[in-house]
This record gives C-alpha cells, sequence and structure tokens, in this order.
C-alpha cells in the first residue's frame, strides 16, 4: 500500500461525499491503478461508479467510443484521445467528474516524438471538458504509471474544487 | 509492487501469448486489481484487452448488463451476478477467457449470510461459465481484496489450461 496515494484517494471519496458529486475513470496507461485506489476506501461505492479500462487500442472504439478517425490521425496517446475517452466515460457512467489516462508507460513503445513518460489526461467537469499534458520522467514502468497515477489523483482533486454543485 | 501477484500475472501474459488466447476482466469488489497487475506486465496490451470496473451497483446493470432481476433476487454478491457479469464482460471485449468478481471486501456490509470475505467470481472459457464460491478470511479490506486478486489470477490461469484453440 503506497501512503501517498491512498491519503489522496481518501481526500477525493472525503470530498466528494461532502460535496454530493460521483466520479468515474477511463483508465489506459495506468490499467486500473487509479480505480484500485479509489476502491481501497470503504465506503467508495457512493461516490466512485468506476472504470473503463480500455487497454486495447480496439477498446478504446469500441467500449469508450473513441473515433477511428481520431485514433488513426492523432494516436491512442494524445490530447484529442484523451478527450473523447473522458466525454464517453463520463456520459456512461453519469457522473459530474471524469477522467481519463492515455500514455506510453514503457519500456517499449516510445518515439521521439512521442516518449516514454508522455501521458494525455482528459478531464471531465460538471460537462466541461478540459486535457492536460505531461512529461513524466522515464524511471522504468511502474514509475512512469506511478506517476500517472499521482498526477491524475491530484487531478481529480483540483477538479473537485471547480465544481459547485 | 507485490512480488507474488506479479509473477502471477506474468505467467497470464506468457501463457496467453503462447496459446493465441485474450483476455478481460469484470472486476466489482477487486476494483481494477486484477486489471493494474496483468496491465504491470511489459506487451501485455496485445493479449489483455482492459476491464470494466463495475463499482457501484447501477454499473452492474448498466455496463455489464446484469438483469435487475438477478439484483433484486440474489444480490450483487452472488453466484448469479458473477455468471451474469462475466458473459457480458467477454461479449464486450470479445475475448477467449474472461473473469468477474464480485464481493464482500468490508469493513461494512457484511451479514450473517453473507459475511465479510465472501467473493463470487464467473469464469467465462471458450463460451463456457463456471462459477466459483470463495470465502476469505476476514483480514481487513486490504486482506480480502488481495486474497480476491490472488485466487482471480490463479483463476485465469487454471481457465487457460482448460482451452485448446
Amino acid at each position: 500500500m503506497d501512503e501517498e496515494l491512498y491519503k489522496l484517494a481518501k481526500t477525493i471519496i472525503r470530498s466528494a461525499k461532502a460535496k454530493g458529486l460521483t466520479i468515474a475513470t477511463a483508465e489506459s496507461c495506468t490499467g486500473g491503478w487509479i480505480a484500485k485506489y479509489l476502491t481501497d476506501i470503504p465506503g467508495s461505492s457512493s461516490v466512485y461508479k468506476g472504470s473503463i479500462v480500455a487497454y486495447a487500442n480496439e477498446v478504446k472504439e469500441n467500449l469508450l467510443g473513441v473515433s477511428k478517425e481520431t485514433m488513426i490521425e492523432h494516436g491512442a496517446v494524445s490530447e484529442q484521445t484523451a478527450a473523447e475517452m473522458v466525454k464517453n466515460c463520463a456520459q456512461a457512467f453519469s457522473v459530474d467528474i471524469a477522467i481519463s489516462v492515455t500514455g506510453i508507460a514503457g519500456p517499449g513503445g516510445g518515439t521521439a516524438e512521442k516518449p516514454v513518460g508522455l501521458v494525455y489526461m482528459g478531464l471531465y467537469i460538471g460537462g466541461e471538458i478540459k486535457t492536460e499534458e505531461f512529461q513524466f520522467e522515464d524511471n522504468g514502468r511502474d514509475g512512469v504509471r506511478r506517476s500517472a497515477v499521482h498526477s491524475g489523483l491530484q487531478q481529480i482533486i483540483s477538479s473537485m474544487g471547480q465544481i459547485h454543485p
């Protein structure tokens, strides 16, 4: 159990309960790790609805409605894919806040243009969609994924601060 | 990183590649933890398609097609729900092998009839559906969840042993 991630998850579940907000996630490179931390918290099911872990690219299309055009033109690791993932995730789960994460965890798959550690997140905050780009240090697959989980949890916290239901 | 779980996940990805099998998961009480371990393995995306983390009960109905009748008659933690979860998971991801996990991780939610540590798993093995009941020791929420992840990974390995594509 990673105490730092656990504390962030605890803050999210407590704040969401206090504000009456619901949350869902759509995870590619983090592979369910954000969901794992949020569900570590007892009683999380009243605010955290679940996740679509779209690890394979066709799942991003079939279950998260990312368009084939976006996948071909911009790739699975792109701002556009993150935006479509989070939009459809929020709709599928009918939540107030959603986050999507797509990136290159390594060790393979990196290019000069899209190196290992590049991660895009999509944020759905009460109907608005934003995206964020991160370039994490390539300190191994586990390290990149943990950095993405850490930032993802922080993004959820800051998103909740922007919503006043 | 839990070395024992990592080794099981590595065995799964290696065997699935060798046999040309694809895998998906539908997780309730494990909350994405099985997905997290399978995606810890580099190159897992060629065989592991993803997960639907159906943490809230309405998600089991809306995204995993568990019938309202089943939920009312047998409850979210039941053999019947596990079977419906895995059937629809396998269809949604179009995979050879799927597993569903639904149980009571605690600390709350347990009853005399369905105590903390009770977990049902559904297994989809090349078109056949089986269910398994587990009563894990109530050694805390984290402990129950880890036991479920451990047994889930073992169930995937034994399922792969039963299929000859």
